[in-house]
């Protein structure tokens, strides 16, 4: 997607910029392990944020819509365990509370402070225990704990994720790293994906939200393990400018940034499709050829979240009439005589007729941990790329186990 | 939907009306079990047909467009265990060939002949096999084996699928039919629905069309197992007048006739819904208070597709914010504060908040064969009812083990 080139892939991620510290700690939201998330940073940030479009949002995503006005803030407190959702106006005092906890125990304005949850919905927060909680998070604070801030927002996730790059631009070095976490929906509950962005970069917060939506459009929002959305989708990130690298629209370093902000923002996109509940393979849907952007996007979604090919890609068969039959229902403009289809680098079906396929050739393609499906629909110049991943017995599994 | 109290539920299916006669034999097709279905009646019909929207469209639907663009039909043969889907010319050709054998078998136009398939996709039909079956196939047509032909268009469907009614007008009684296959997705390939519906009505084809058009989309098109949409679905209606009772735009006998459609339609749709594949629960979700019937749907349909929905209703979970969720991300206008649930009888949630839940009620709902859940949006008049089914170990299991 971008030419990364000048990108050095670092250690660090959350911590990897300058100024900025978190840490991990356990309250006792989730049955076991770290739930509760704390990232700060030693001076005031240019802030921005993207957030679900489901009718139904959460209260900390209310807080933090209204909170970002500002374009500033300061630190971020994250909860694992229970989502804050549909929990009416009791849920956004309950989340003004937390962040006011944070704010006084950190020694600054309660109006920087952004929280966010996942876990359950519909339940209170037990305010009293994260309380407690962000007195050892912030007592615990620290640029050499951003992995425990990773596991701590994690809920079925198999995995922390986490990515960081650095650039050098005007003889300074600037740094960009984050976390997230979503694995198809957090058990018991929501398919929330959170995603925290840190970077040392001087920017307008105008311009860091325009820089941040932009990639978002390519990296998250081409995500989909089930085609479900939460009420706590959240992506964040925090520009504190402890590099000394401005950072201003239509400049060298601009243009290094935005790489940077969407590599970083691609690779946790890609670890949130390969980490999907019950995933046995990692798969990208590539669309070119369509009538123009959208209609590659539905194209590819509609591939991407069909069960018929999820469901196939689980059982390794090349069953690529369930790709067309998904492109055919996609409401896209589509030429059944212009259609070519590959599996991997194996051309499957060309101008709209199967080309035969090879046994042995499908077999080793089909056994790969990755599949590429690139679909040509050969009437225009629209393109994307979709991650996603198979839908397995397990997917079953960890979704109706669980009872509420 | 409908009021059938002025209807009578009937044997006999598919010859359930006058005229009309049936066979189901076995030429080869399918690995097991009958394969091959004709129905025929003993004089020309009145004939409508609705198609998948799929851009890419089977030979046997391309074939019967065409031929139904006048309106009359005489016979409908239909094979399962092939969709001669993505065949290109050739598999028109062949379509047009079985069509032309059992136009001579018969002795009627070729014209008049229908043809449907379903099955694997993308390859060719064995003609060969299928023009021997024709042969037993017309020598065994019968008033009595309308099951025959209801047993031959199953595929993954563990039970034949027939419904007919009959209701008195004008001092003459009518019957309607019909017979479906659908059960979620072909094994090996689609998820391909075929419903035949024959009457002893005399109506005008175009009259005939609309009333067809306007109850699929009550029924057939409320159907949802897991959002595929096949190449080859089809409903077709023959009406051959043997009742000697005209049904006419505007009359006591079409509204009567219109009601006999909806209900056979309903019938079978039901039945598609209970028989999805891995199936362990039927589910009507029930969408009223919409702006307009349209975003009802789009409500409806992102519930009755929602992975999460479906998983924790296989687990007997009333998961509701799983509803809450996908209402959300279904793009219709939902007001949160608006919004009201229920799971059978029991109301969930209020307005946007929850109501909180009896442990023991909740356990005795959902441990139901069938569960209805009800959203009121509060804000308008728009209603809808989809019907679909869970998602269980075996849905995966089913489209997961079958190797191309």
């Amino acid at each position: 997607m971008c030419d990364v080139s000048l990108q050095k892939k670092v250690e660090g991620g959350i911590t990897a910029a300058r100024g900025f510290k978190a840490s991990g700690v356990r309250c006792g939201v989730k049955s076991q392990g770290l739930d509760l998330a704390l990232i700060y940073s030693e001076r005031d940030c240019a802030a921005a944020g993207v957030f679900t479009t489901n009718a139904f949002q959460a209260a900390p995503v209310i807080v933090c819509r209204q909170r970002l006005a500002s374009g500033r803030a300061r630190a971020i407190v994250a909860n694992s365990g229970n989502a804050n959702a549909v929990t009416g106006e009791q849920g956004i005092r309950d989340a003004e509370e937390i962040c006011s906890t944070v704010a006084d125990l950190l020694g600054v304005d309660r109006q920087l402070v952004l929280i966010c949850s996942t876990g359950i919905i519909g339940v209170r927060l037990p305010v009293d225990r994260i309380k407690r909680g962000i007195v050892e998070a912030v007592q615990t604070l620290s640029p050499d704990l951003g992995d425990a801030a990773a596991e701590a927002i994690m809920t079925t996730d198999t995995k922390p994720k986490v990515s960081a790059y650095e650039f050098e631009v005007y003889g300074k070095t600037v740094r960009i790293g984050g976390i997230a976490k979503g694995a198809g929906m957090i058990k018991p509950d929501l398919a929330t994906m959170l995603c925290f962005i840190t970077t040392d970069a001087e920017i307008e917060a105008d311009l860091l939200s325009r820089c941040l939506r932009r990639n978002v459009g390519a990296t998250f929002n081409c995500l989909t393990v089930d085609g479900d959305t939460s009420t706590n989708d959240s992506v964040i990130v925090l520009a504190n400018g402890a590099s000394g690298c401005q950072v201003k629209e239509g400049s060298k370093a601009y243009e290094l940034f935005d790489v940077a902000v969407g590599q970083v923002c691609l690779d946790l996109a890609r670890a949130i499709a390969q980490d999907g509940e019950g995933a046995t393979k990692f798969v990208e849907v590539v669309v070119k050829g369509a009538v123009d952007g959208h209609d590659a996007k539905n194209v590819a979604m509609a591939v991407a979240n069909s069960l018929l090919v999820k469901t196939a890609l689980f059982g390794k068969d090349p069953n690529w009439g369930r790709v067309l039959c998904a492109v055919g229902r996609s409401g896209a403009e589509v030429v059944p005589a212009r259609t070519s289809l590959w599996f991997g680098d194996v051309l499957i079906v060309k101008d709209g007729e199967s080309v035969g396929l090879d046994s042995a050739i499908m077999r080793s393609v089909m056994n790969e941990p990755s599949l590429r499906i690139t679909i040509d629909l050969g009437i225009g110049n629209g393109s994307v790329t979709v991650y996603t991943c198979d839908l397995s017995y397990d997917y079953v599994r960890i979704n109706a186990e669980y009872h509420t």
